[in-house]
Formats: structure tokens, sequence, C-alpha cells
């Protein structure tokens, strides 16, 4: 049971809904109720064996000694270069045991080639499990009907094993909403028919409804999407990612040259939050390009939608760093002949 | 200028049309006439440096060194495991220059972890190749019309370079389709859309129509398609790529190894082309399910399509090795009280 989507996008390969009713009633239903979320889209890539740990901290610059069993961790993955690969949530399920619950590209393959010529002893797999999200203010209340009150205590980006609809999974407090919640990692994919209809008929008295990744939330509590926001052609410091560099870190890292160069020359280019006030604006095909007062380009956006939070379409942008403080007046170039005038923000979260 | 697609999908994270007016239609068109095809999903993945060969020749088992500057080569890619990875056209820019032109898997990332993992000296991008296909009986009257008589002598699987409409490109007598043409690879994307109107001007007297790789014609050809037909989890020899396999080939090779292995066990499965004979079949939404007469699994079918010249629906479709004897009879499981009878065949080709 549940609901049809509007839209849909395709995500590492799987199908991926974007839009039930709108993006506007999506997002005031997702800040009261309970949303039950697939997003079997974010695969799992597992390493375990004796050179997992060595493999898993040479590819991020976070310090992944201080990831505890049972714990999450946001890390960058950044090549040689300094750019990043992607922006996986790692779950450490042993001490020589891990998946990174990717963004959208081949981290798999990435692995697997690293591995192989660094002659790692490791194992390196999809082990075929698919999350479903359990996002909104509700969630805390359906998961202690479902799961018991000591689901309650579960802290932010940490995990534990559960059953439920006859399947075993972990459960996390995770997802990529502003509004809390849980992800739960299924296993066996043939009970997640099971596992949804309990998850749903148990949310009736919440209104619970299906629901996806919402471009509004996720944008106003600066949640960035790999392959928008950021990409391979970006390092860590252009999209505001300081604070997962490791700089003590001790563990050898591919990225550690790159990163300490760039940090030492300062970045170009800066991912800033943008207001651009006033009434809805339909993306255009094209890149959207950001100018200065003179017309000249200063950068691109990356991603948008309109919030009636601020009145206004919220945006991140790259732009040159110079054009970057907040306060700085830019605009949007939204056809050849109009173009919008935009606030860089020091953060959209209030 | 064109035509408005059908359908479409996402291939290597870029659009790929999939239907224009029906997939028959769009089939006796190509057969007949001369198609403009936008394949600028078909990624490339650039390998450049002193390491280059070294890394070409560790990430497939065929003999690169047999490839010359020019010469286009199809060649499986293949892990440590011996399962694919991907199975590219190789294009040979220079000794150490080379292009693998790709199907959908992110190529870049894994050769790009091996060269890292490795100590390569090589540069691997993504260089923003897109490429246009120009397929159908008729494509040689249009492109000689356009560059010349001397591109008639262009071999199969050959490239020059050439220019039209303000741009030079590499030309190659390839495609995907069973119908013939060419494969212009666009370096300067600002040009795609004056390249395109040239084109299609040019073509009105050969009836030229916007189009796209056609499932039936793929399929009576046995053109496979990666992450269908094969995957990570097959090895060359169950697809019946055996010939692609050099086993006098002196490089270092990183699934030698595995496929020699591979190569001595034999296989438990095999790719074998199946005529279901009969209307149009719809595919049901789940796997595709192949028994034997007693009902028991022996397989799946991994692409399907209805073929007017078969009589019937053409399929892949990977069974156990003894169940693969062209003339065996099998069931295909169109749903749970409905099955259709097939028989393998030896080829489609006559």
């Amino acid at each position: 049971m549940g609901q049809t989507p509007k839209s849909m996008t395709i995500y590492n390969n799987t199908p991926l809904m974007t839009v039930f009713r709108s993006p506007q009633q999506d997002y005031e239903h997702l800040c009261e109720h309970v949303q039950i979320w697939d997003v079997s889209c974010e695969r799992q890539v597992e390493i375990a064996g004796g050179d997992a740990v060595k493999l898993v901290e040479l590819i991020t610059p976070r310090d992944v000694s201080k990831c505890e069993i049972g714990q999450c961790m946001y890390i960058p993955l950044v090549d040689e270069n300094g750019g990043i690969v992607n922006d996986p949530i790692l779950l450490r399920l042993n001490k020589e045991h891990f998946w990174l619950s990717i963004a959208d590209s081949n981290v798999l393959l990435w692995v697997k080639g690293i591995a192989y010529g660094m002659g790692y002893r490791t194992s390196i797999q999809d082990p075929d499990v698919n999350p479903l999200a359990i996002q909104g203010p509700r969630s805390d209340d359906l998961m202690v009907d479902l799961l018991g009150e000591n689901i309650r205590k579960l802290p932010f980006f940490r995990f534990f094993r559960k059953t439920l609809a006859g399947t075993s999974f972990y459960i996390a407090r995770s997802g990529w909403s502003g509004q809390g919640g849980f992800e739960i990692y299924l296993e066996e994919c043939s009970k997640g028919l099971d596992l949804w209809d309990c998850i749903w008929d148990a949310g009736q008295k919440y209104n619970i409804r299906a629901g996806c990744p919402n471009s509004i939330d996720r944008i106003e509590r600066g949640l960035l999407s790999y392959g928008n926001d950021m990409t391979l052609a970006e390092n860590p410091f252009v999209c505001g990612l300081d604070r997962f560099i490791s700089r003590d870190k001790k563990a050898e890292c591919m990225s550690s040259g790159a990163l300490s160069k760039a940090y030492e020359q300062g970045t170009t280019h800066k991912l800033v939050y943008l207001l651009i006030p006033g009434k809805s604006l339909t993306p255009p095909r094209e890149t959207w390009r950001v100018s200065d007062e003179s017309g000249t380009t200063r950068g691109y956006l990356t991603s948008m939608a309109y919030s009636m939070r601020y009145g206004g379409n919220i945006a991140f942008a790259t732009v040159e760093a110079q054009f970057s403080t907040p306060g700085q007046a830019l605009f949007v170039e939204i056809d050849s002949d109009e173009q919008a005038t935009a606030t860089v923000l020091s953060e959209f979260r209030d």
C-alpha cells in the first residue's frame, strides 16, 4: 500500500521517487507527520577483511579510527587530486567490517580498483541491502509502537539490530532530511513488502505517507547532493566540508597531499547559499549562470527550490571565492533577457 | 530539428532515447534508410601517459598490442575475479593515448582506482566527448555527400579525422546496430546543434530520421547490452565472449588467473539466444524466469523484443550450461499462471 509518485529519477541505477503530491505538499507533510521512503537506491559497498581499515582510511580524509562499532560517520571520499568521489555514510558493523551507504556514483568499482592496485586483502561487494527511511517528527512515536521504548534512546548516527515483520536488520538514527528519523537497512529483499505494510499499518494513526527526499527540506537544511552540489571536479574546501578533513589523521590517506596543498593555496571557488526573493522560478533547461553587477559570470547554480519559509527561491551555487561573502549581491540568469537578484546567505538554518 | 522520442532511459547518468515511433517502426526505418542518434551517453574514458599501455593491457584480456593507431577494438573489461566490468570500444588515438568508449558502468572511477593503487603514471579523465551515430544502409551515401568519397573506403572499426559544421572530430565506421554506419566523436560540445542540423539537412534526400539503439535490431544481431545481458557477476565465457580473450597475451592482465581457472573449470551457465514463437509478449515487471519441462528454474531472461522476421519474441537468457544446446526446449514464466514455450537457437544471424 502507498501512494503513486508524480516524478522519479534514477540514482545508482535504481529508481528514486522525487515528488508525490507537490514539493510543497510533500514538504509540509514531512515537517509535521511521518513518511516512509523507499531509498533502495542508497546502495551499500561492503568492505571486510584484514585490510578493510587500511582501505577505508585511504579513501577518506576523515579519521575513521574514531568510528566505533555501531556508529555511522559521514565520510567524503576524496581522490588523490582532491576531487570528491562520493559522500557516503560509513556504518561500522564490526572492527574490520564496514558498509559505505553511498550517494550517486559507483564507489564499488572505485574501491575495488584501489584495493586491487594496492594488493589489499579485502572482500568488497554490493550486498544487495535495500534501505528504507522513516522520516518526520512522528518517526519516534511510530517506531516505539513497533520496536519498543528503547528506540527513543538511540543517539543520532548510531545503529543497532532489530527484528520486525519476520526480518532482522540494522536501524540507524539518520536520514536525508532535516526532520529526524531512522534508516532501516533491509537485507532480505523478499521481506520488503511485508516490512513496508507493517510500518504502513502502524503509521496510520500518525498520518503516514509514502515520501522521498524533498528538495525544499534538504536545501533549507544545507544537505548537499552529490552530482549536483559537488562532483569530482570540486575539493571538499570548495563545498564547505572542511570539518570532515582530519588534519591530525595518522593513517595513510590518498588525498592528504592534494588537500594540504589545496588548504595552503586557498580555494578559487566556494559553494554558497543563495536566496533569490520573489516568485517561484522554473529552472531553465541550461546551466543557471550566476553573474555580478557588471554581467560577468561568477559561477553557476547547482540546486534550487522554492521555500515559503524564506519567501523566495533558495539555492546552492558555486561561485568565485571573492563573491562568496554573506550579503554579497549576485544575479541569476533566468533567461537571455531576464535575471533575478540574489543574496549570499551564511546558511539557511535558523 | 528532429523528432520527439516516446521513451527514454538514463545511461551513464545521461539521457538516452529508446523509442521514437514504435520499436517496429524505428526498426523498419533503420533497416532501410539512415538515422541520426544522439549517443552522448557513450562516455569516453581517456587514458594517456607513460603507463597508459600497461594500464589498458591490465584491465582487458584482449591483446591490445594488436590495436593500431586509428583502430577501434571491442575490449571486455574484466576484474581480478573474472567479472565483466564493462565492454567498451577502445580507440587508439596515439601510441600512449586511448579512449574507452564505454557501456553503462563507471569505468572512470575503476580505472582511476587501479592506476592509483598500481602507482602508474597516467592521466585519466572524462574528456566530455559526445558521440553521434549515423546508422542504416544509406549512411555511406549521406556521409559521402558531406565528407567526400574517401569515407566509403574507411574500413570497419577504423577511424580518421574529419571536419564538418565548423568542428573537427574522429569518425569511425562503427555503431550499435546491425545496419552499418558511423560514429562521430564530437569534442566541441557547443557545435553539437550545428553538426546535427548539417547532417539533418543533407539527410533529407535519404529520408533521415532521429533514432536510437533499437531493441529488435540489436537482439537479432546478437549485440549484448552491459547491465542486462552481462554484469559483474558473469565472466566472459558465460556470455560467449571467448574470442575476445587472448590466451597468448604477453602483457600483465589482472583477470588472467581468474579466466584460466574459469576456462579449466567450465562455466555452469551460458547466455543463449531464445526464440519464443507466437504473439508479442509484454515483459512482466519481475524477473523473467526460465524453466525446464519439470518447472525447475534453469535461468532468467536478460533481454527480449518481438521480431517479425522470426515470427516471435527473440531474447537473451542466462541458463544452466546443460540447457544451453541449440534445439533445447525451455519455458518462460510470463505470469504465475502462464508460460510460453521457447527454443534455444545457435544464433539469430542468418
